[in-house]
């Protein structure tokens, strides 16, 4: 039997997603959860990696079972094997052909700042502080720069293994709100885009927040797109701010 | 110098708040930064003790200490000799006679109930998990009892050391909402009164979860609350759905 699960995991004391030797990540976790379910050896198959430190609410993954099993029943049976960091919120029988990677027509990220002098306990492991004061209408217009078909080799690792590195971005939004568990302001930078290099969206955050603290141009930062230009771009953000909200399947 | 300190804390490592011998409490890892930032003991006076496992999202604390120091730099000294899962969030320069606990005319906590079959990482250690349906309109038929003066024994512990059980409940309230870190129903229940015993709001939670579980009815709550026959009550609800969210001063 064929399934989608849909996962939420804090990735605090994760290696990230992929399976390493010796190493605690999610996918070596539900991988030995299901091969015990199973009785054989399974691979899980995610939408794409996480790097260390970064959560996710909606990272989706598809496994093949062997032996016929319901969906409530899988997902408790993972659930009971596996840390209280991972969940999996939602399990469904999909179709053979569904593969969580290949079948995937986009993603959306958020990059979490408390912008204040304190981080809250309950905002540690979840968001990026900046003590800063921080020029929201400047990072807003930075923003609205980003949306487009565009080789992001500016805004990646250089170890990236893609073979492309063009991407379409179709949102890259600014919000604030005061957050009562943060007991500070909080910045949300969504960025939903058809694909993502290693580090783009920690990258774009780090942009961001360069330009919003007055360091970097509007220009600089349309230079940086359009040029690929890596030293253009500001800093890769800190993983813990940033989470993968959802994945998207036509 | 006398100061009134804003805190928060995750209370999921901690042993409650209040010093004991040996064990992990908030109050000892505040007085042990106070007293190294002011070279002598320091003794921490906090609104009120929290159990081991409750949050705090206002904790209110009052010190006195022999040095100079700005609240500015007060709050980042103790910020730097404390654990990440203890913030000072505000320091102010209090009057003499500010006390935390005796100047207090109110506390406001809230109790969280993640209502869906799987308790998201990002809630584990923040909210009860509830996997069972709730009828919140009787929820709430019920949670517009508790407003008034009452001895409160039957929703307390034996050991309270109170003298007087008597206690004035200003607000209990219900609010649900759909969360998205919780991928489900997250089910709020706000306390206010001029004062609590021990295990009184997770006690109250407890009866209200029965009661929207239709395990007791109206008419046992209204007696329990009127008769104070703790056999009445529901059960007392799990430390980690409960945070303090403010104390009152006038």
């Amino acid at each position: 039997m064929h399934f989608k699960l849909l996962l939420q995991y804090d990735g605090t004391d994760f290696h990230g997603w992929q399976i390493q030797n010796e190493l605690r990540t999610v996918q070596q976790e539900l991988a030995a959860a299901l091969s015990l379910i199973d009785g054989q050896p399974v691979t899980v198959h995610g939408s794409g990696r996480t790097d260390a430190g970064v959560h996710a609410e909606g990272q989706v993954a598809s496994v093949s079972l062997r032996r016929e099993i319901t969906p409530e029943k899988l997902r408790a049976a993972i659930n009971a094997n596996v840390g209280a960091d991972v969940r999996v919120i939602e399990a469904s029988i999909a179709a053979e052909d569904f593969h969580a990677r290949f079948s995937a027509t986009g993603k959306t990220y958020v990059y979490r700042i408390v912008n204040g002098p304190v981080i809250s306990p309950f905002w540690v492991r979840y968001a990026h502080q900046e003590g800063r004061g921080l020029d929201l209408n400047q990072m807003r217009r930075c923003a609205d720069l980003f949306p487009g078909e565009h080789d992001w080799s500016a805004f990646s690792s250089a170890q990236t293994e893609a073979e492309s590195r063009v991407r379409t971005i179709n949102e890259c939004v600014v919000s604030e709100r005061f957050d009562e568990r943060a007991g500070a302001r909080m910045v949300e930078i969504y960025v939903s885009a058809n694909g993502f290099l290693r580090y783009m969206v920690r990258s774009i955050a780090g942009t961001l927040l360069a330009a919003a603290r007055g360091e970097i141009s509007e220009t600089t930062v349309k230079e940086a797109i359009d040029g690929g230009d890596r030293s253009l771009a500001g800093a890769t953000a800190p993983a813990c701010g940033l989470t993968l909200l959802r994945v998207r399947y036509d």
